[in-house]
């Protein structure tokens, strides 16, 4: 098989325009990804990538492009697969695919496979192959080679590496429970077809692998457990922990997303309404920002006491939802918890109140009790706008079926936020492949001054002068004039 | 011709899914335009409208359908055309042309002459249209009537029928100067064919005509001149100054929509760019809010000191335009004025700087001096929303070929805020309908109790409780209990 | 007498250091007043107001000694009085009185009759004397001159004309009426001494006067009905309803002196706490920008259904007082209306919430019921606070004795703020004395070009860069180039 | 010595007037600390502190009144000390000597050594008795006994018993350094006078401690600077870095004091005005948010790109302090460093423009070199507000000659924000004395559980409705229902 013929994107490629397409919105996209455009300027020539095979699992949007095309500028081999089977945006697959200089017959540029809309048999398929680099062994003469990095989001990448490994220690897959979910019955079949063809495929690969730098709470939490029972196979960077991650993603690119899913979904005025936000961390304190600034009354619900004054120092009302749901419009969920908002609440809106998560899973509403809710009826607005017509005879409009709004009915976090998770991804994979002394196995934190490096990287294109501190000056607060600046626990 | 017939819609809904379509919207829209809901609650019965056949002139929108519907509930006949060849909202029209009951075969609805997309030609073939009365006078076994209401928008009713009329007694339409714009052409040729069908109906319609309620800066100014040198017809009601049309429509219709027309144009982060408003008039003050809103930082430009001192009390930078150019992210020009952002401007922005009226014209921005720059290439990154190359080796993105993005690249004003403004429509059109003592030939602003009343309509949905004042407290500052509460001359 | 001895602050004034003091704070606020400052500047030279003899009755404070030396520099012989009993600002008055080159032996200032604390004998004595101009007549040589303008707040001196003038043509002063006030009774009595001494004073100030240009609401409302029953004896310019005035004014000094009061006051923290704004004209609306800016939750209250859908549409609760009055810290009062809050109100707050004034007069908060209640307790925490015990068993904290607490407790409005009122004031004064034949006797408000002069005069001051039309712009929409820029209902 | 007589402040308390003044406020101020007087409530039955003798070293305020009050309400014995020379409230101190039932012949309070203006070798010596419980041995009984506790403000409590004790094992003071500080003379006098008295008493008290809770950064730096060291002598609580201290404390205490001390030094117009805040850690952010609260245009600085960041994303300016020098009326510095203002910066900025340290110490803003200046005079306008005439003809408004101007200007942080900081010494103290055995010798931050507990104490006050998780809720996010909630790592 050719490297064209491993791009599961080429079928899909009929002619050049997709991949034009995307090449438009990639050259808008880096005009807002300044942090990793300036990794491409300054580690460009050094190449500090050279050697690393990265397997990448990550949604395959324009702002993954941009990323990938700065972990190829710096050196490095890649193979990209999604995340998530309806993430991908198919013009920035085709245009990655392609390449800056290729064509759909001969691509220049990263094996991807991904597509918006697969299958979860196609979505385990196209994991698997991102760790398949025969490709690559033969355009360099070699008999076998595998990646040598992963950069993973949410943890399957590595979920399959080490599930197929101890697979393989065990001799074969067990067999699948009969209460298995879909998805792992899937995760099953695509293993048991890998020990069919090679019994130790996964134990040279983890054997091979030098690390992984993960994106999120979800991918590090399972990273920590891993490690916590001792089951760990090589050093992981959790990246989801810089403050230029979790501090400016949740926060700011809620603060964005929230209204524009909103007004594309039901355009509906935002001003002089009630809107209600479960949960005030980094993520509800964006949507708060953001619906206020839009002259919203903005009610918060809090189970931490400590974000629950918070909100109340920032003058927002705090109340259980159950205490104003007959005043709300806009009922937002941003907890990361379920069943916040439940049937008694649904039953409880105004007529025609629009329910928007932009939390985490579905289940943060009872989408399954209202699916069942006897006289309910789901009337399509639009796709991903759903009114419910409810027995009592009101309706509620539910954006995104119940899921992540910021995703479904708007474009998820602009690029110039993304630009600063990814610049944190890039940096992790550097450290990780040019310093392995200093990360044994286990879960790491990207150093503070790489932090603060990735928040520099952003500063120019705002416009914001830095004061650069005098030698007296840091020598009296005990810091480096370059930094790090503060201690590890400093709040922001 | 049958009542369908004349429907110009009917050709273009092939079947009943538009209509269905456009009648879920409105739906929607009627639970956010509670003024109107009012309205029709409160004057169902007693049909304040009954006898008034209306002449509609204005974008055919969801919004414009519940506004028709809400005046055939008052017992008004109703015959309607868009006032701009883009703004139809096709399933609105079908909706509304269908009506609620019937079919496209047996339409029980209002006979609308708009779909989006007309030609120049089409357009005022549509505005002739709605002053022909022939169906309905057949329906009423007459010889002939005509309408006796204008409901206007930018004054195009209003125009043919002062023109065709004074053409008339002119005895011909005049011939066409060599230098006239097309669209002055075609109204020339819609009143030649007129005139050669009947020599004296505008004059007839004239006589006919009790008055014109309309909505526009434009339209009024029109009117205020042809009153001013004594053509005015008919007497005008000036929606367009009332407080709850003026002060809402502009600062809050705008603090909606320019985020949203940013957002679905470019996604570009709003958050810590460096966003210019060019004007502190209400649009301006509604834009610099949403732009602060959203963490921009906001430079306000201004020629009218008052204004400028009170966007510096306000906090923001007020700055002339050529003075920070180049420290831009996005400049919004919300004048009314033309010229406001010149070649040079455009030549000195940021890279990828985004450009976005929300002012009137588009020669705000001037578009031809961009056209006609050698060297200048013109990129279409999707529809609406366009890079320009610039010679400097710089891009600008253009939003809505530089004519009104809240329109271009979101939906305009919603429809809460469009409540506003047709509730005034519906209340004028009732005090020139039943008053008609009240109001010699003249322009006039609507009653500030009747102001009042649309802000009162406003306010259940919104959870607003008022205040009522006691006999004492009224008297003791010289008001009615009821209302009005302020001199003409205030602020808010 | 000397001008010396005329002055009756000399009294107080036993050496140089009160003098000195507020001469220190005359240099403060002439850089915070460059409205004033710039007209010193423009008309320093040309003297416009030379001839002109002003009668001044406005509160003594440093901001009016920067207006008093701004119309000596512009050539007017001024003398003047407070127009409150306990709004002078000692070292103020002092400074004026001595002059920058003066002593108190020898002073080279301007006759002031006002001192902190006056009785209402002294203080109608001291309105009485700025009407005798006989030591400027003496130093003229001169038989009798009298003031040929009025400068004034509130009105008190100009009542004193019209009544003075009106008694004299009946040829006395009538018997005062048995259930007349305290205060009025003092005028009468200040009258019969002015016509026993001279039957025909009043009648000669009366003809002698060009005009008067007036401060306040309650000023110009008595103007009007002066003028509505023919009984207006000259010019007069209402300063008041100037947009650099009354939007000014109100809305951005109240967010000034409302938090400052209440810290003064209490020190209590303002953020977190939920504060009750009753009403939203412009006092209000600087209140809940003032609170909302420190963090409080804040809830509105209006009676004007206008009024109320702005304050929702700018995010507030918009609540009736007795729905919500348990939750409140802060009650805020600034209606302007009298029985605001009400004794069932007292009773129904938390225990310590604080009530503020910022309206009118203390009748905004039943001062009476309160202090009849059986079994309340006033205790003194320290002047202008007083804790009022409740028979509840629950406390409340009234400032300023239910009066403006914006003055009792804080500083009233900063001088930058002042310095548009007074800018406007002088202009007036210049209007009035070089332009009579403008102006019959009636009332005027200022042409919209001197009110956009002044807020042009306060713009360098705060860095704003005005942007300045071409005559292609001006003419595009048809005003000057140099303004003024808007029709009279333009509402700002 | 009776208890009487130990009382510093006896001397300064002639009647009971300043006691009963003090008491008043402690009453208000009560009701503005939720949180200590919750745990009144919830442990004033049980008394954990019974039996613990606490030495406190800490600013003698009405706050603090209601600090030692809880402590007394929850068992303990306490002596108390102000730790700052400046900072103390007579009126609060003299109610806490006097008790809430005393005289002042009969006190029944705590023994209090503190006035406002203590010398620094009445300081030391305040600071000595705080360890001399004689009086209580003598009630007792006993022939010796020394506090167990100390409750410190800077550590200078903790620095005496651990220099004490040292220079007790050398068996003498060393002679005091040619250059040694004057405060560190009289320390070591102090210490001389105490080792004369008694060879071994910082020993014993040494050994009797069973910890030490601390307030401050400062503080806080010393304890872990002397456990590096190895010398620490008992376990010590940083109370400095709970949640509800750090994030709290100077945020929304800044917010609430940087503007009321520019309001009681200068009456400025905050709105409209230019304002620069140099560092945006927590006490920036609340200085901007207040600034910008006022309508004032606000500018920031930053060294760490990571707060600079935050500040763009809020929609700041941030640049240098040269570069935008001359545009500043208002210049705040909340660094925390030295030399943040310099001498170029004063000379640079605008006439009159006002400078406020919120930040530590005076050196934050380089008063020496402004006081060397030839040609700079310095006038007083009042106490704590100087105009410094500099050479270039241009005048600043230095507040609190360069010191902490929140404190010097305002009155510090208002009791509820206090309410926070002191809940949390009295969960420290309670815990280092109920359960030593979890407290080794070393610094610890109080548990996360604990720093909830704060908050949640202070919720009802604010009317806050707390959400509580299900069981199900809690297991799915892993916390119990009670909390602790979040990873000690979470940013908040």
């Amino acid at each position: 098989m050719t490297l064209a013929e491993t791009s599961a994107l080429q079928f899909k490629v009929a002619d050049l325009s997709l991949a034009e397409a995307g090449r438009h919105q990639l050259r808008l996209a880096e005009n807002e990804m300044p942090g990793l455009m300036a990794l491409r300027e300054e580690f460009g020539a050094a190449k500090p990538l050279a050697g690393a095979r990265i397997a990448g699992s990550l949604h395959m949007t324009v702002q993954t492009a941009v990323l990938i095309e700065t972990l190829v500028a710096l050196g490095a081999q890649v193979r990209w697969a999604s995340c998530n089977i309806f993430s991908t945006q198919d013009e920035a697959a085709a245009a990655v695919a392609v390449g800056p200089d290729g064509t759909p017959e001969h691509p220049a540029g990263v094996p991807v496979f991904a597509w918006k809309g697969e299958t979860l048999e196609e979505y385990w398929w196209c994991t698997d192959r991102i760790f398949d680099w025969s490709d690559e062994a033969a355009a360099a003469g070699a008999e076998w080679i595998g990646p040598n990095m992963i950069l993973d989001d949410g943890g399957d990448a590595t979920l399959l590496v080490h599930d197929g490994r101890s697979f393989e220690l065990a001799g074969s897959v067990p067999a699948t429970a009969a209460d298995a979910s879909h998805e792992y019955r899937v995760v099953l079949d695509t293993l048991r077809r890998s020990l069919e063809a090679s019994p130790d495929r996964w134990t040279r690969i983890a054997d091979e692998l030098k690390g992984v730098t993960e994106e999120t709470t979800t991918g590090v939490h399972r990273l920590y457990e891993l490690h916590a029972k001792g089951e760990l196979r090589f050093p992981a960077i959790n990246v989801n922990d810089s403050v230029t991650k979790s501090k400016f993603d949740n926060k700011y690119g809620i603060r964005h997303s929230l209204p524009d899913g909103l007004n594309r979904a039901t355009d509906v005025l935002i001003g002089g309404k009630v809107a209600f936000v479960a949960g005030y961390g980094d993520v509800g304190k964006g949507a708060a920002e953001a619906l206020r600034g839009q002259g919203a009354r903005v009610i918060v619900s809090e189970v931490d006491p400590i974000n629950a004054l918070q909100a109340a120092m920032d003058g927002y009302q705090v109340a259980r939802l159950e205490s104003v749901i007959g005043d709300i419009d806009i009922l937002v969920t941003g907890t990361g918890n379920k069943d916040v908002v439940r049937l008694e609440h649904i039953l409880g809106l105004k007529h025609l109140a629009v329910i928007a998560n932009v939390g985490h899973f579905d289940n943060e509403i009872d989408m399954a009790a209202l699916e069942t809710l006897e006289g309910a009826e789901k009337v399509e607005i639009k796709p991903q706008v759903h009114e419910w017509r409810l027995p009592t005879g009101r309706s509620v409009l539910v954006l995104s079926e119940g899921r992540l709004m910021n995703l479904g009915n708007a474009t998820g976090h602009p690029s110039f936020v993304m630009s600063n998770s990814f610049t944190n991804q890039v940096l992790a994979q550097i450290e990780l492949w040019t310093r392995p002394e200093e990360y044994p196995v286990g879960v790491y934190v990207l150093p503070k001054h790489l932090d603060e490096k990735v928040a520099r990287l952003h500063l120019d294109a705002l416009g914001v002068e830095l004061t650069v501190l005098t030698p007296e000056q840091a020598a009296y607060i005990g810091v480096p004039v370059e930094g790090p600046y503060k201690v590890d626990h400093y709040r922001y």
